[in-house]
Formats: C-alpha cells, sequence, structure tokens
C-alpha cells in the first residue's frame, strides 16, 4: 500500500485556463460533485492535497462555504468521512499561488504533470511516474476541467502523461473518471 | 486494447436492493451524473450494456426521459459523444428482468459478479476476473448505489470481487470512481 509517508503527490483540478467545446480559452465553473469525488479518491489513495484553482473569486467564495459545511458545519457530524476526505482541499486563484505553497511546505520546488485525452510527443508513461513518485521531488497531477487543459498550460508544463485509452475510437470520459483511474493506477495495488 | 468483440461484460447499477446508511435496506434515487459519467466510462472500455436497475416506477421514466433527451432531443446534437455512451444505458425494474434479456441476447445464462468496500471470503481477485472475461459466460458486474449492495444480494451473487484498497484506514470511494477503477483494472491496457 501507498500513503503519505510514501510519496509527495498533490493533485490540481484546473479551471482556468481550460478550452470549452471549441477551442477557446476560459475559465470553467467549480462543479461540487468534482471537489467531492477527487476529494475522495486522493484521500483513499494518499495524496498529499487536492487544489481547486480557479482565478474566479465567487467561485472561490463557493469552495470555502461548501468546505465550511462538511468540516464545521453540520456536514462533517452528518458524514465524518467526507470530511476527512474535504480536508484535502486547498483553494488558490492560480497554479503559481499552489506552487509557491508547495515549494514552502515541502522544501522543494514541485514538478507539474499536466494530463490530457490525446497523445503527446515524448508523453510520461504510467510506470515511469510511479517511479518518480518515490523521488525527492514533490509532483503536481494537473486535471483540466471542460474540455481539457489549455495548450499555453500544457506547454508550462515539465511533463504530459499518457493518455488513458480505452475503445480506439472513443475518448471522453468525465474528469471524475480519470483522475479516480490515474491515481488508482500510480498509486493503487499492483494487479 | 479489449472490446465488445473480446468480453460479454455488463455493468449493473443497483438502486434495489442497497443499504443506508444505517443498514437498512431501501430503494435509492437515481443520480444523473451516475448515468452519465458510467456510460462514459463503459463506452470508453467495450463494455457492452449498462443496466439501470430501480423498482420505482417514477425513476425509471425518470432515466428515460434522460436518454431521450441525449438519444433524440438536443442533447445528441450538441454533444454526440454522450449520445454514443448512454446508448448503451438499459433500464430495468429488477436484476431478474436484466438476466433475462442477457440470457436471450448472449444465448448463455450470464454470472453476477457483486462488487463491495469491505473483503469477503473467497473473494474473486481482479487478475481472475480479468481471465473469466475471455470466457463464453457473460458476466455482469453490479454496483450499489447509497451505502452498498444489500447482504441478499451479495449472498445472491455467483461471486464478490475484492474491494478497493488504498490507505488501510479509509475506503469511502464514490460508485462512479469505484466504477471507473474497476473497468480501468478489467479492460484497460496491463501497465
Amino acid at each position: 500500500m501507498t500513503g503519505s509517508s510514501r510519496n509527495r503527490l498533490y493533485v490540481a483540478l484546473i479551471h482556468h485556463p481550460v478550452i470549452d467545446k471549441n477551442g477557446t480559452t476560459i475559465a470553467s465553473a467549480v462543479t461540487n460533485l468534482d471537489l467531492h469525488d477527487i476529494a475522495r479518491v486522493c484521500r483513499t489513495y494518499g495524496v498529499k492535497g487536492y487544489y481547486v484553482i480557479t482565478p474566479l473569486k465567487d467561485q472561490r467564495v463557493l469552495v470555502k462555504r461548501i468546505l465550511d459545511h462538511w468540516a464545521t458545519g453540520v456536514g462533517g457530524i452528518y458524514n465524518p468521512s467526507r470530511r476527512q476526505a474535504l480536508e484535502l482541499v486547498r483553494v488558490k486563484a492560480t497554479s503559481d499561488g499552489m506552487i509557491a505553497e508547495i515549494a514552502q511546505a515541502e522544501g522543494l520546488w514541485p514538478k507539474t504533470v499536466a494530463t490530457s485525452a490525446r497523445r503527446h510527443l515524448s508523453s510520461l508513461s504510467y510506470r515511469r511516474l510511479r517511479e518518480m513518485l518515490i523521488e525527492a521531488t514533490p509532483l503536481i497531477l494537473a486535471f483540466g476541467t471542460a474540455w481539457g487543459l489549455s495548450d499555453a498550460f500544457m506547454d508550462a508544463a515539465d511533463y504530459i502523461l499518457d493518455p488513458l485509452t480505452g475503445e480506439a475510437t472513443y475518448n471522453h470520459l468525465s474528469v471524475r473518471s480519470a483522475a479516480s483511474i490515474i491515481l488508482d493506477r500510480l498509486l493503487g495495488e499492483t494487479i
């Protein structure tokens, strides 16, 4: 089994810069179930922190209100396991803010691994990334909402992870499903 | 890669008999995102059919209305890939109705594999179930909504699958995440 003691992996859910259906860069809206589902997967697999990135102030206020409901409100009493999961969530306006916070906490500059449904040149295999998790460098696994991370974000990332592939002709997983599968591949028991 | 040509795997999302927080057997409400997320995973990995089981007639009508929106309504025009995924969904009142339909389509009686967050005696490993997928017998992988499948359902199932395990002390994935991870373990490329 893996856990926070064995890895320095963080997850980031990016709401800007992502693209819409037409390829235009947008800031997407936060989805409540993205917070819950991905936080529960992060907690299950021992991810160190789950960052929700949005430049929209009202969206950050909304996320904090949801977190408060579970951290100190009636939600945490009704369902303590949900509270435990959502304790991992941090909200930041930008990826730079996240990177600075992780660098300070870990004492080492983190590297960013972007995920994509498309195949890119010299992308990283799951096997290689699994090996990298036991190295000292903190890693941020970034997922795009809407139609995915923008080219600018991909270009600025240190690595791009291999896409998930099933049927050759269909590749349209929700970000919740993609994050679940990828974290199991990286941190789950080898089967 | 895997696909419908290589396996006879069906997925069932059970809304009754499942248990609530207190262990009482209930019929849970259908969640829109369970339809979408799990249908997209099924389509990605080549699952043959995705059955939504609920004895509540108004819930079956609701599911059919959602499916119609995507099959013949504006949804399918706006997002054809979503239509392709939801085409896999079938709605039945009972598991018996599903089993009879699959038996007729396949010409062989299917076996049911129940999933659970708890470990059971003589449960099936992922490796063994992966091997069983290339055999002729159709298989139904059953997921429970709410707090999981009832003991009566588990006892009646032909097999119980090993639970997903991450951190030893935490095991509270959403059914959407659990279905995503398990289908990747069974049908995804070996990494």
